[in-house]
């Protein structure tokens, strides 16, 4: 029986470590506040006191934090990861934090003798509790194969695109996307709304045609009906588009729709909608437009 | 059987025009350059020499034309349908023009003793082909319904959306979201093979979750292969774009990506790339990038 | 003694056209509202209850009027100045209109025997009260030559920058310079403040380098003191950005800066700023970073 | 006589540090390309050998270095100035780095005995030639205070702007402001030559105008005939609008025309143009507009 130690039982982390259990794994939970293990303990895992604690006999280390200087943390500090973890032990990066840093983590993984898969997801807090998400991996080829079992206790399609760090790019482009069509769904909505026309009607002829897209059927209530439970937070998006636009600038790749998305979110947070779903930004186009 | 006079037999008017000989209509076509009307003929279809000729007998006048001034010459002109139409024709313009002017010229038609459908297309010269397009109507809905024959003639998805003008609203909004789609795939997509990521396994993952569209879908392979055929033409998308902007504008609305989405068309129209698909904004993105 | 037919005595027609009384000229002026003449009549002038009236002995006539629909109706209109004037009359507009719509009407007055000179102006109601413009003309030399003595009476700068339109071109480059760097110091001074650093100090630095402009210089205190009488008024800067766009596609131009500075200005408007001076995009920047 | 450690003899700490000796101070420079002390000790200063030997009896430590990780590294590294310097010594970082930084390096100063003086300047390699600088200081009034004749010697404007770090954030609102306006010239240009007017006779009554500036001015000539010796290279801003973006992200500043601006910078570097004058961002507007 692998013992996995998994370290952030948030929103994500919490219904995603009990997919473990469910799938067999011995699974020993950490969270900086305690009493997010509970979920897990009832659902048959076991809480750990320390980080040093949840890793030091698990086969495999899950991470499912907020950003990556807790990642560093957790991975590089003092009480981390790297000096408590078993040798050879792998490590499954499921947060989503920057390209290069996750590049330089899994060197330093490396140099204590562990091994390191980034694994960011898709499919927000739904796709967690329904254990479908969608999971990019980067990193080494045989680790992805051992990994297999965990990956497909959370999520439906997993894909391997490339080395360490590709994980994390390929979701750095997903959130690129879904910011935009999001913006443009709005912008599309509020023109729509101004000149009169049953949008009801519109979205219907416009999601069989070209225009279509998951986030006109999955945020087309939502918007409609102005109704803005996350779902993901503009917050979280807010921060992913910071990590976007860094890696852009990287890897000098100019993308300049992008960059007004990413004020465009960064306004809707100014706004006080930070902890709205992000199809919120809706909001933002109808302050812009006085309505 | 309904006589339907037929103007503008280019590459979206002439595949419709034959659905309608096929469906049992009997098609009087018209188009500026003569040598056009010969697929109509060859399918079961009459050629005329004149606006007047093809709309003096018919019971309906479809037009399928480029832009707004093209629509208004044909409709108002001295040798136009205003004066050459029999009393009670019902004009259906297939073309994507400016909605305020389709609100008057639907206004003109009334003054006229004619009635009028808006009734712009989605689903490309292919759709036209296949007789699959989407139909965004506006007006009447007793026209819509007297309409009804022909528009399952040439498309499956039809949509009544509001009063006269919402048709080319709905339109309006759809080309607003392609377009913008297109660059955020291209932004994604140059900013994954900067990053050295396997771009077909990212797309797949992509498509997969909440950043899936039928952009990505349809488009996938032509920008991957770089095959840029048309398609629906950077030229027409620039100039629908056009219409977005003063519709946007007259309606107070204030739709920045856009209006950043424009100016990048307008670019791959200035760099030579007009009369290639529109998923050539890829090709934009990349000269941005030096790439 | 130079007769000139004034058509549109607004905030600024009114001033100029008591300007070319004192400069000696008989000045004949008409307005809609028929009570805005008075002034011009309490200078000197005399009143003229049609465009008709004021046109027919007049060897110049002057235009001031808010859009380019006004000056067509007034130049072409069935009780135009096409019909009305005197043979080889010179009209000259100072009104801010579309190029193209210029170079047309240019050619219109020629078909009547008239000469033509577009001469829009800039420097605002302070700059027309103090006879203190700039005068941007378009047309032929000799006709600027001889329109010396009118120009001379509203500016201190004149200058010839082309044929019948360039007057408007460059006036249509003005509002986008003028636009765009208003919105840069809006931007600049959010980021100050939001910083907490000594914004008067910050502008003495700021202005006595590169960065230093006559935007800095003269809406400086407007902007530190949240005073936003105009001056010259967003609506207005908003139409002007309309004809900078219209003209740059036209000419097949790229200018992404202004198109979002626009889209900016139309927030203001759509915020109900739109009779502010210019300088409160400021606020506009503001309620986005939600300050 | 005060004796001054000058790190970083480049296009600008060269010309910096000989005007500090014109001024009577006793100069060691240290530069890690060690021929570039030669212009330095040939007009009276001294070459150091290390970062320690320039700053080992040094009352002020000046440091002109590219980037935030050369000033870290010359300050916090293990041959560096905080373990070299004199206690008490004065530390003044002429160099454009990031605010946030700057504030930190001030607390570790102090930490070390050291005193701290964040002084960015504009003006470029001309004014650092002419010792016309303007300085922009943030730190403690009686630090800026005693240093005043350093100032004096390399500048002719000086502001003290703030605390620690204000200095930079009014250098980055300089950057701001510089960049945008470049480019609105570059827009306005590419739009006056395409409707074929007179751009000397244009820009003429442009700067006589509310659209005047000192980018105007001095960039007037470069870009009117396409001469982009630098100046200030592409390269430098493209860095500097890094700086303005991360700290506006920090204070939760919306900047939309700015995030624009630095992806237009950032395709003027991709195309290859980065080692080119600012002013050659007019290149990337040609290129937009394919002409």
């Amino acid at each position: 029986m692998t013992t996995v130690g998994f370290i952030g039982l948030g929103v994500m982390g919490s219904p995603m470590s009990i997919h473990l259990v469910r799938a067999g794994f011995d699974v020993v939970g950490f969270n900086r506040t305690a009493a997010k293990t509970a979920a897990l303990v009832e659902a048959g895992g076991r809480a750990a006191a320390s980080v040093g604690e949840a890793v030091a006999s698990a086969e495999v280390v899950a991470l499912m934090l907020p950003d990556t200087p807790d990642v560093v943390g957790v991975l590089s500090g003092p009480q981390g990861v790297f000096t408590h973890a078993r040798a050879g032990a792998l490590i499954i990066d499921f947060s989503t934090i920057r390209p290069d840093v996750t590049a330089e983590l899994a060197g330093n993984a490396a140099d204590h003798g562990l091994r390191y898969l980034d694994a960011p997801v898709s499919g927000g807090e739904a796709g967690a509790k329904a254990g479908t998400l969608s999971v990019m991996v980067g990193g080494d080829a045989a680790d992805v194969a051992e990994a297999q079992a965990i990956f497909d206790a959370v999520g439906t399609t997993i894909v391997h695109v490339g080395p360490h760090g590709a994980g994390q790019t390929v979701k750095a482009a997903n959130q690129l996307i879904v910011a935009g069509t999001i913006e443009l769904m709005a912008e599309a909505l509020v023109f729509l709304e101004a000149h009169g026309v049953d949008t009801d009607a519109a979205l219907d002829v416009l999601g069989g045609g070209l225009a279509g897209s998951r986030v006109l059927e999955q945020k087309r209530t939502n918007m409609l009906t102005r109704t803005f439970d996350p779902g993901f937070r503009i917050d979280l998006h807010h921060k992913d588009l910071g990590i976007v636009l860094d890696a852009a600038r990287q890897a000098e790749v100019v993308t300049p729709v992008t960059a007004l998305v990413a004020q465009l979110m960064a306004a809707a947070r100014a706004a006080g909608d930070g902890s709205l779903d992000h199809s919120a930004l809706l909001r933002t186009v109808e302050r812009l437009s006085g309505r």
